[in-house]
C-alpha cells in the first residue's frame, strides 16, 4: 500500500522526465511538456531532479530509462506511443524491463467504445496503441482514449500536450508525494551583480534554504528576481523577512 | 586546424545540450534555449542527439558533462555563469576537466570597457563572471560583455536567452559541421491512424530516410504532418514524390 500516500518522515520523493522524439532534437517541435510536468510535480511534493531528451532510438531509450529508474523514485516519459512506425516507446520500455509487449485487452476495451462512438475504425495500426508491456497498469486518457501506462516506477505518457496532461492528472492519485517545497520571491529593480554580495551572505546565513537569483533586462530596466525555496514554511518566512530588511537597509527596495 | 571546417567524407558531427538550473526543474522558468539551439544545430549540420537538464548541483553537473563530452562531438551548456552564489557552472566545468578556475584577464578586458561605458562598477561579485577554467577560449557576448567559454569540446553559455543566442552565434564559426539534414513535410487532413500502414510501408521502402508522423487536432479537424529527413537531397525528393503518389492513390490528399 504505497500508492497515493503522503510519505511519512518527510522522505524526499524524486523524479526524472524522459522526453522521447526526433522532432524535439531537430528543433521542429518545441517541447511544452517539461515545464508543465515540472510545475505539477513541484505543486504536489515531488522533486524533479533531472530531464533527458533522446531520439526515436530503441537503445538510447532503453539506456536512459534504466539509468533514470534506478536513480529516482519515478520516471515520467513523454512521446512515442502513437500508431505509427516511429512510435517505439512501448517496445523500448518492454525491453528495458525484459518483459513482453502485446495488445492488451484492457486497453482495447478502453479504446473500442470511444473509437466506435467517433466513427473511427480500430485498424491494426491503431491497435498498436493498445500494445502494453506485461505487468503494467493502464493510465486513462480522457482526450483520445488510447491509454498510457505505469510499469514499476516508470510512467509512460503521450507527447501531445493535452493528452499528456490528461494522463498526468489521471496518474497523480497513484503517486507517493513528499514535503511540498514552498517558494517565495522578491523582485528588485537592480542588476543582480549589485545584489550578489548581500544575497550570498544571506544564503550563508540560511544554508537550508535554496536561494536563486534570476536576472532579466527589458525596456531599459534591470530586474532581478530573488527566489527562496524550502519545505520549512516558518524558516522560509524568517529568511524572507530578513532579506527584505537587508535590501531595505541598502536602499535596494 | 579542425575549426570552422566542413568535415570531409560526410562524417556525422553530433552534439548534446546540458541545461543547468534549479529554476527549470522547479517549473518556475520555462526553458526556451533547447529549441533555439536544436534549430540552429540542425541548420548548420550538427546532429543534436541528447539533451539533459540538471540542477545547480556541482556533482550532477560534473557527472553530466563528463558523460556527454565523452559521447558526442560537442556539448553545449546553458545557465549558471552569472555573478551570484548559485552560479556554479564555471567551477563545475573546471572540476570536470581537472583544471583550475580563476579570474581571467582576457575576460576582464572584455568586460571592463563595456561596464565602464554603462556606469556599472566591476565589483568582486561581477568579477565572478570573469572566472574561466584554465585552457578555455572565450566566447564573445555582444549583449552584456561577460563572456562564455569553450574548453575542449564543451561550449559554456549563459542561460538568459538573448545572451545565449549571442554566444551561440559567436562560437558557430569555430565548430566543425557535417552534412546538413534536409527535411520535407506533407500535411494530411486525416488522423495518423489512417495513414500509419501506408507510411510504415513507405519507411520500409526507404530505410535510409528518417520518417516521422506528428498528429494534432484542432477546431474539430484532424491533421497529421508527415516529415521526411535525410542528408541525401535526391533520395529525399524521390521519397517525397513517391509518398505524394501513394497518398493520392488512397485519396488522402
Amino acid at each position: 500500500m504505497d500508492q497515493g500516500a503522503h510519505v511519512p518522515q518527510d522522505e524526499i520523493i524524486t523524479a526524472a522526465v524522459l522526453v522521447i522524439g526526433d522532432e524535439i532534437l531537430s528543433g521542429r517541435t518545441k517541447d511544452r511538456n517539461v515545464g508543465a510536468i515540472a510545475e505539477h510535480l513541484t505543486a504536489i511534493g515531488i522533486a524533479l531532479r533531472e530531464v533527458r531528451v533522446v531520439g526515436d532510438d530503441r537503445d538510447d531509450i532503453v539506456a536512459a530509462v534504466n539509468a533514470l529508474r534506478a536513480r529516482y523514485t519515478y520516471v515520467f516519459t513523454t512521446g512515442g506511443i502513437g500508431p505509427t512506425h516511429d512510435d517505439i516507446t512501448a517496445d523500448a520500455i518492454g525491453a528495458a524491463f525484459g518483459v513482453a509487449v502485446d495488445i492488451d485487452p484492457r486497453a482495447v476495451a478502453l479504446m473500442a467504445p470511444v473509437f466506435a462512438a467517433r466513427g473511427i475504425e480500430l485498424t491494426p495500426a491503431r491497435l498498436r496503441m493498445a500494445r502494453i508491456p506485461a505487468g503494467a497498469e493502464l493510465i486513462a486518457n480522457s482526450v483520445s482514449a488510447a491509454p498510457g501506462f505505469k510499469i514499476d516506477n516508470v510512467i509512460v505518457m503521450a507527447g501531445v500536450p493535452d493528452i499528456m496532461c490528461s494522463m498526468l492528472v489521471a496518474v497523480t492519485n497513484q503517486l507517493r508525494t513528499g514535503p511540498k517545497i514552498n517558494s517565495v520571491s522578491i523582485v528588485v529593480a537592480r542588476p543582480e551583480g549589485e545584489i550578489a554580495d548581500l544575497f550570498a551572505a544571506h544564503q550563508a546565513a540560511y544554508p537550508d534554504i535554496a536561494m536563486g537569483s534570476y536576472p532579466s533586462f527589458a525596456d531599459g530596466n534591470y530586474r532581478t528576481e530573488l527566489v527562496l525555496r524550502s519545505a520549512n514554511a516558518d524558516l522560509l518566512e524568517e529568511a524572507r523577512a530578513g532579506l527584505l530588511t537587508l535590501l531595505a537597509e541598502r536602499e535596494f527596495i
